[in-house]
């Protein structure tokens, strides 16, 4: 049975390429889509796609139309989703999209470490699992195909 | 990842065959379906099907059940909506068909000329984005594949 | 049986006084709600209340915000929808509320002069009724409570 | 029509009893509900009613049971929602209950300073008004009145 | 608790009021509400509200609009439906109301003498209880508050 | 595009074989599925399976639970419905597969000749498309794909 | 806030009268609904309504048939489930009525004695709350109010 | 057409190889999914994974979380629902599931010994089918298919 998961999170390191290796190694028939992960190019596709914009508050939901727009295209087509939390940003993104995903009965995995269980607990609770790094993601992932 | 996409608009230019045209010079992996766009057939088809109805407006009744069953389809298979607005005609099953994507959860790109920027402001406030061309509408689906 | 109409439509004339009165006349136990019907405070509320933004299409969107979230709250507390189509101006918003509406499984009315027949011809095919005076449409409204 | 709204967001100043104050100056038929505002008993709520949890993380779920099923209950009730972020905190409760309050179609207004434009871009853009201030949000409800 | 429960059937005699009488004999807190029951009206209420149409087919087309807009407003207010079916007649309309209030997860009361039991079999076993009688029908509404 | 489009209706003659047939000639990728259509089969697949029941109520009440199940089952598998009524018969199960259709927003085309215009009328007004012939039927169904 | 709840669970003793007696104390605005608690006439009601039946298999049926429209029109009713599990009897409806009422979005508290935290610890972790006893259930139900 | 079935139930036995040999030896082309039948890996999967947990309650809950995550998955996937009630084991899983799938619109056959007629008379009154063995489920199965 092959699924798409979707990959909520951060941007701002590999983290996803390693999720992508790992379940190569374990041989798992799934695709994984993302948002965009280049971040700069996520901040300025509003304006790269639609001409310079009258202030940055205006620019900022240019490029949130699009981001939005992709993210939503790609959710309804995946039958998990997987959302990593970091220990620096704000993550709201990440927030929002493991919130909508619940919300739609997308099956759902939160990634945080140790630090952020307190801050996290009502969204990790609504999520079907909660782990503290991407190898037990993948083993959750993995349990599917038992 | 294969996305099927509905065009609504206006069926007097060949817009949706420049719409393929650059998809396919992308290289997408998108297959675009429609509304009739031969504009007597869309108005006849009632006629055409049923034979001659008693008036006009029964006419236009009897195209429209055709019509609007072929939309309902196209659209329930379909991953995303592209929308064109015009200067000219008055464009209501454009909106119609926006409203009811939006309604369905369909990700929704508008396309308008800047001169519709008014009167078009709450439907375009409820899409996804809205762009001014067809080039830009194409580089919005584009980024789902970055 | 009481019941609350959300009466969609054109901003330029009172009909929807004409609604209420006529309502009245027949005790129906009918409460009406609307868009906001003073057109300049509909288009000037983003900057009547967030203050003046960077261009007119800023303020556009500003205003389309808080009409659609007023819309929204009115229509989710509606049992039935009237629309009201005229000869003049664009109405997407008449027919953008008319199919989100019927996307919403609002049991709907549609009120336009027969000049109207052929543009809306798939609109109205997708409603309950189609009529061409409020008269009609009040009729529709106390066949409920016959 | 008297409407119920949830009032999303920090519990370390007593913003709600403002939005409460102004609604009731400004004679809105409206009531407000929220998540639990005593900080300590929102955390304790768990140990407080089931008796000592075996480590923190246990103790945080236990509590988050509580407030998720509280927090349901309510928003279920309600006819629109607003969610005041403010510069403090990781806040990811506020964005989960705006995201959630978007995906059940309640019409949703968010308040927030302007230095966070940016981390909230994507969720500013879902929702359906963003505005700064307590004294905007409360006007975009009587909105709904005028 | 008050509810609201839909009578839907034929509508030859006056087997409503029976139903609405031997309610009152136990004090049920129930409010019925049903399809307009003069036959004649019910079939001529197109004509009677838009005037002559041109054929008998679009009267008829006219006078359904009015009348499967009336059930849906009524369906939707309410908590239960009771089905009627009698031995002549075709009765397509009860047969569509009892399922058009299944796949709404309305639950569901049918009446139908033993001669329709094989004939009304599939339809029969979707519905919640099946009666013979308008005693047996109340009796089962009743249950609901003991 | 392939469709699926479950054949409701009267299971007494070919007439699924010739909508088949047509279908092939015109080169439509349509999959049609069907209801039991060997009508002894339908009414004893409950014995049949099941072994021999205490009265014919409870023999009818075996085999529409796994009539259901398999029309629930193909039914969410299809695209869209066409549904067949002729002259004879109580064809209950085909309102009601129609009316359920409907009600799952699968797209809709009724077959049924003149003299049924009255008794369908509701049911006619509530699916998309009325024809009275299969050669009809089809002609709609091939409009897709223009 | 007024709020109903649907009290699933098994019938063999007075628990529901300790919730209300104990809500009550509490002052809390609630009303409670239940199942019939009455086990014999639980049993007994297809015969009771519908005369007797052919054996024990279709008088079981029969008797679900009323109980299960009982719950649905109750639980549609209901603003949250409490579901008590006891040590004794198989308590599959109870099972059941607390997944339906998950699968509803109805917010969900389980008691249950702690002898039982491993055969319900599926059922337990969709669940909203696991509480141990009555008490704990109604502290619950209070938190909202506070 | 091939189809999806999921095979709820005990996991004491090897009843779902059966199902699965004698789908073959039909010829069905349908693919079987399950819940995770080594009981030992099902109980023990949260500490597998996430490391020691501090109680058995705990270590419960987190086996849980992951075998939900599996179940939703694959229930989501699935066409059709098989559920097996044995006699033996309280079976909570086995109703949970079954009344999830109906909840979900699954068509769901169960399957349970003459002895659980009686308790499981709701349950199975809500199924679409229920049989009281393996080659029942099968033959209801292969009816899709004739």
């Amino acid at each position: 049975m092959e699924l798409t998961v979707y990959l909520a999170g951060q941007i701002h390191d590999d983290w996803r390429e390693q999720v992508k290796a790992k379940a190569k190694e374990k041989s798992l028939p799934v695709t994984f889509v993302s948002p965009q992960t280049n971040h700069e190019r996520s901040d300025n596709v509003g304006e790269d796609i639609l001409g310079e914009q009258p202030d940055k508050t205006v620019k900022d939901d240019a490029a949130s139309d699009i981001n939005n727009f992709r993210t939503e295209v790609l959710m309804q087509k995946s039958d998990a989703v997987i959302a990593l939390f970091g220990e620096s940003y704000k993550q709201w993104n990440t927030a929002m999209d493991t919130s909508t995903a619940i919300s739609m009965n997308k099956p759902t995995i939160i990634i945080r470490p140790e630090s952020l269980v307190h801050p996290l607990k009502e969204l990790s609770n609504k999520a079907n699992v909660t782990v503290e790094n991407i190898d037990q993601a993948l083993d959750v992932l993995a349990y599917i195909y038992e």
